[in-house]
C-alpha cells in the first residue's frame, strides 16, 4: 500500500512514522509513505499557500494553485483512491477502513488552521473522511489514524502478539474483558470461566461480557 | 492545562508536541505536557509490561501492577480528570472536548498494541473515550486528538489567523464552503454573493450552504 500524503507539515507525518507499527509497515515493505508540500509549489514569491475568505470572517483559506498543483504533481496510479480528511466528510468506521485497505495506493489531502478553497473539492472530487464530530487544528492527526487503522488490516502488518481479528467492533461488538497475570491482584481476582480450562465456558463468558458492555455503553451498536 | 499521559510510547507525544499548535499552546504556557511510562514501573526484570490473556486467545494484555503504578505516581491535583482511550469509551465528540476543556489538568491513559486487564479500569475508574468505531493500534494518536482539541479550546492558543467559533459542528451543521482568491481559478468563479459586499447576503448564503451540504452529508446532525 502507498500512501501519498499532500500535506503543509510533512515532517508530522515522516515523525510519526519513525514510530510503532507504522514503522514496522513500512521496514517490512507492506506500506511506503510519501509527502508533498503544497508550499513548494507555489507561485508567490513569499511561498504564500493561503490567502483572507472572499466574504469576510475569521480564519484563513487554502488557496487553490498551489494545493491542487502539488496533488497533481503526484503520478497516476491504478487502484487508487483519494481521500479529503475534513470534518465535513463521512466519520470513520471499521466499514471505511476495510474498504480503504483494498486499494493499492491511498493519497490523503491535509488541511492545516484553515479551511480548503472550495475548488480543490471541485477540482479533485476526493473521497472526504471525518475522524469525527470534532475540530482538530489539521488533517495530519486524521492521516496518522487512517495508515494506523488501514496497515493493521493488511497482511504482514501485525506480528504474532497482535490480533485484528479479535479488536472491538470487528464483530459489530465492543470487545469483552481481558485479564493477564497475576491472577489476583489488589484483592481484585480473574473470573474463574477465564482459569478453569473449560473452553466452552470461556467463550460463553466472553460473548456474555462483550454483549453486556456494548448494551450498556453503546446501545447504538446493537 | 496540565495534560498527563502515562504511555510505553511517550517519544510518540514529545515528538508531536514540537509541531503546530501544540508547540505554540506549550510555548506560550497555555498548557503543559508530562509523560510516565509504565515500563519504568515494572517490578519484572525484564521490565515486562504485558502478558497472554488468561482464558487463552491472541494478543498480549496489559499486566495492571505496571500500570497502576505508573497512575499512581502522578501527584494528585484539583479539577483533574482520569481520562482512558479506548475503543469501548464514549465516541469523542464537541461536547465532550468542551467539558474536558473546563479542567485544569487531564490524565490520558494510553495501550499499545493490546488491551488493559480488566483490573486497571476498575481500580483507576477512568471516563473512557473512543475516537470512534475503528481500531488503532494504540491510544497515543488519540491522545494527541484530544490534546489538540481541547487546546484549541483554551484562550490564548489560537492566534488571529484562526478561530475556533466558525468551525464545523460549533452551531451543529457543517461548515459553509469557503473561497479565497483568486476570483477566478481554472474557469471556476467565486460565488457572486461572496464578493458584493452585501453583509446580509453573505450571511444569507453561508447560512444556506451550510444547512444544505448538513442535509446532503450528515441528515443525522439536523
Amino acid at each position: 500500500m502507498q500512501f501519498d500524503i499532500v500535506t503543509l507539515f510533512p515532517e508530522m507525518i515522516e515523525s510519526y512514522c519513525s514510530f510503532s507499527i507504522l514503522k514496522r509497515a513500512v521496514e517490512a515493505g507492506v506500506i511506503s509513505v510519501n509527502t508533498v508540500n503544497p508550499r513548494d509549489f507555489s507561485l508567490d514569491k513569499h511561498k504564500k499557500v493561503d490567502d483572507t475568505p472572499y466574504g469576510g470572517g475569521a480564519g484563513m483559506v487554502l488557496m487553490p494553485q498551489p494545493y491542487v498543483d502539488a496533488y497533481e504533481s503526484l503520478a497516476d496510479a491504478p487502484n487508487s483512491l483519494t481521500v479529503m480528511l475534513s470534518p465535513q466528510g463521512q466519520p470513520l468506521n471499521e466499514d471505511i477502513i476495510r474498504k480503504l485497505a483494498g486499494f493499492d495506493r491511498i493519497i490523503m489531502l491535509c488541511g492545516h488552521y484553515e479551511g480548503f478553497d472550495e475548488r480543490i473539492r471541485t477540482i479533485i472530487k476526493p473521497y472526504e473522511i471525518s475522524l469525527g464530530d470534532f475540530v482538530l487544528t489539521g488533517g495530519e492527526l486524521p492521516a496518522l489514524c487512517v495508515m494506523d487503522a488501514v496497515s493493521r488490516k493488511i497482511e504482514g502488518t501485525l506480528g504474532k502478539i497482535e490480533s485484528a481479528h479479535e479488536d472491538s467492533f470487528s464483530n459489530g461488538l465492543l470487545e469483552y474483558p481481558h485479564y493477564t497475570k497475576p491472577r489476583e491482584y489488589r484483592g481484585l481476582s480473574v473470573p474463574e470461566a477465564l482459569l478453569n480450562g473449560n473452553h466452552r465456558e470461556t467463550e460463553e463468558y466472553r460473548r456474555t461480557e462483550s454483549l453486556k458492555r456494548t448494551k450498556a455503553r453503546r446501545p447504538d451498536l446493537l
